[in-house]
């Protein structure tokens, strides 16, 4: 997508060394544009669990370049295996993070230690050109759905939880995907952005993605959802997720639950946009059985920002000596969510929807 | 309730002069605990304007000494009811602020002129101090429930959300009462904090009221009480409330009817305690009737708090051009409500349950 009418991916190969890898530095926006240089599977990592690249899809692609960085140095098995266990520890709920580590290992164990490095990077350029494609397609399916809300010239109001933009992705995001759309047709959309706390990404990094692009955003509070849902003012909620069970369930960022009950108490839509690698299928019960991240608890007691002399810094919003917890994802179970949106289309939140749309899973895992 | 050991209210009459007005500048906790005096009803007005007091309770007793205040200088009819107008306009959702002014000029319209300011005086002690009494059987009444909750020694964990402690009353608080004497009675209570956003008064001051009274508390992200309930871990919600009305419907901070449907959904009891000064027998349909303020848009846009060299600022948290906006209370329908906490005892959040504590105004108002 576009800065400033400068196309971008999330992520890419450096064009004139052909190896190093580029990424924005997704904490300090919205304030500042800094692009970073990875060259090591450590710096990789590194920027995956400081959030410098965030968003499922992302990570997963950002994280097959960090296996590639190392191959360049040592390629046996010994660092194949290595990298991608220290790779794969960084995060622990994203599920395109293990799927992308082991697409890559499925595709480099069997190659001779010569040929891996120049192996992985190819797969992981292709990991990024298919969710590129992967998340055009989930926006094409989702602007359907933002049509028929649209009939007859009316305004749509969508609201979305944290950040499913084109920057949580290598291109085109999954929740924002069908927005860019309309808005690019000419549609009358208009985003309520939740702040996403505690660490902000609707209010520093959706915000900012629509309002590059030009799309009518309005931000509030993450406890501002329902109220407006009462009142008549959202038609329709779209978010991404990190995770989905082969049931449903949607786990997403801390706060999607809530947004989700508060739509199903208002008879708003409730959808979910995912591209099919977020689908865990071995997992069913989504509340039980997905591990949630516990971060730092300096997420919650401390709010970064710009100060009035314009400097990007941290302020203690607790008392000391007041403690905080920071669980970074809830669980929304499938009986709240309308439908999910797939590259391959719409389905129902239920295992029977998502082999209507994948049977090749159905046939793959056994008893399910 | 005491700091450091020493006993205050949230606002009290000058031992010296007599008549000027102390409060504490809560937009400065918890960094800082500025006491301020008022002697103006402007000045009053501005307090409550700018929230340096807040708290339905509270601003209802910090106005009608803002019209002690004005009756000083002139106590004329005009001055009553012009200052009376001036004040009533401050904040537009709290009930217990029209409660209060009208209750003075019931009580000061009758009188001559000269006896005015006197008379306003004493009312409004009268007001402050049937307030701390109020909310200290309020206390008393939520405790039962705490005691119940707590059998066998077992561990009692609360949520509430934004602050109904002792620095949004005169004193001891509204939710927070039953909470200080569990504590107190050597319950082993567990309090989750809600940030509340945009203020952060959940965050600021609920955290820093517990923490100066010892009791354990644990400050989350607005977002993440509905994932704590799916877990288990939150035994009772309590809040408290700007208006209810005849029909139980509940108005308070904004995101308070998200943890109510997170309640509902996990089978935790909601409780919502209040003086009956706050509940509203002219309205019943709450998300229809109660107006909503709409604050400013800098509130969401800015997070105050303490930067590393000690000061207490504001940092700018979304990107410049983003609009965003800030309705700050929301309303949560009686069905989700498990039951009213008053200073007569618990009931149902209906008007037969309200009427059972207070027959007196199934009398005095026709048709209900």
């Amino acid at each position: 997508m576009k800065i400033n009418g400068t196309p971008y991916r999330s992520v890419w190969v450096d064009e004139k060394d052909g190896w190093s890898i580029h990424i924005f530095d997704q904490t300090r926006l919205p304030f500042a544009l800094d692009i970073l240089t990875l060259v090591t599977p450590e710096e990789v990592a590194h920027a995956i669990c400081t959030m410098q690249v965030r968003g499922a899809p992302l990570i997963g692609a950002v994280a097959a370049y960090g296996l590639a960085l190392a191959l360049r140095s040592s390629a046996n098995d010994t660092t194949l295996e290595q990298t991608a266990a220290m790779l794969a520890a960084t995060r622990p709920t994203a599920i395109n993070l293990r799927w992308a580590i082991e697409r890559m290992l499925t595709r480099l164990r069997p190659l001779a230690p010569a040929e891996r490095a120049a192996a992985a990077y190819a797969e992981a350029g292709l990991i990024c050109d298919e969710d590129a494609a992967q998340n055009e397609a989930i926006g094409r399916h989702g602007l359907e759905l933002l049509r028929a809300l649209a009939a007859g010239g009316r305004r749509v109001n969508i609201l979305t939880h944290c950040n499913a933009g084109w920057i949580a992705t290598v291109d085109w995001g999954t929740a924002l995907a069908p927005i860019y759309m309309a808005h690019d047709e000419g549609l009358d959309v208009h985003v309520w952005v939740d702040e996403t706390r505690p660490r902000n990404q609707g209010a520093a990094l959706t915000a900012w993605e629509l309002g590059s692009h030009g799309v009518p955003h309005t931000v509030i509070a993450d406890n501002a959802g329902g109220h407006l849902m009462q009142h008549g003012q959202v038609d329709i909620v779209i978010v991404g997720t990190d995770r989905v069970t082969r049931s449903g369930d949607v786990a997403n960022k801390i706060g999607t639950y809530l947004k989700a009950l508060a739509a199903r108490d208002n008879d708003v839509p409730f959808w979910v946009a995912l591209p099919s690698t977020t689908i865990d299928w071995t997992v069913s019960d989504g509340i039980r059985e997905i591990p949630i991240e516990e971060r730092a608890a300096s997420e919650v007691t401390h709010v970064g920002g710009r100060d009035d002399a314009g400097n990007i810094v941290r302020v203690q919003i607790t008392p000391d000596g007041s403690r905080a917890a920071n669980p970074a994802f809830d669980v929304t179970p499938a009986r709240l969510v309308t439908g999910l949106i797939t590259e391959k289309g719409c389905c129902p939140a239920t295992q029977a929807g998502l082999l209507s749309l994948f049977p090749e899973f159905g046939q793959k895992e056994q008893g399910i």
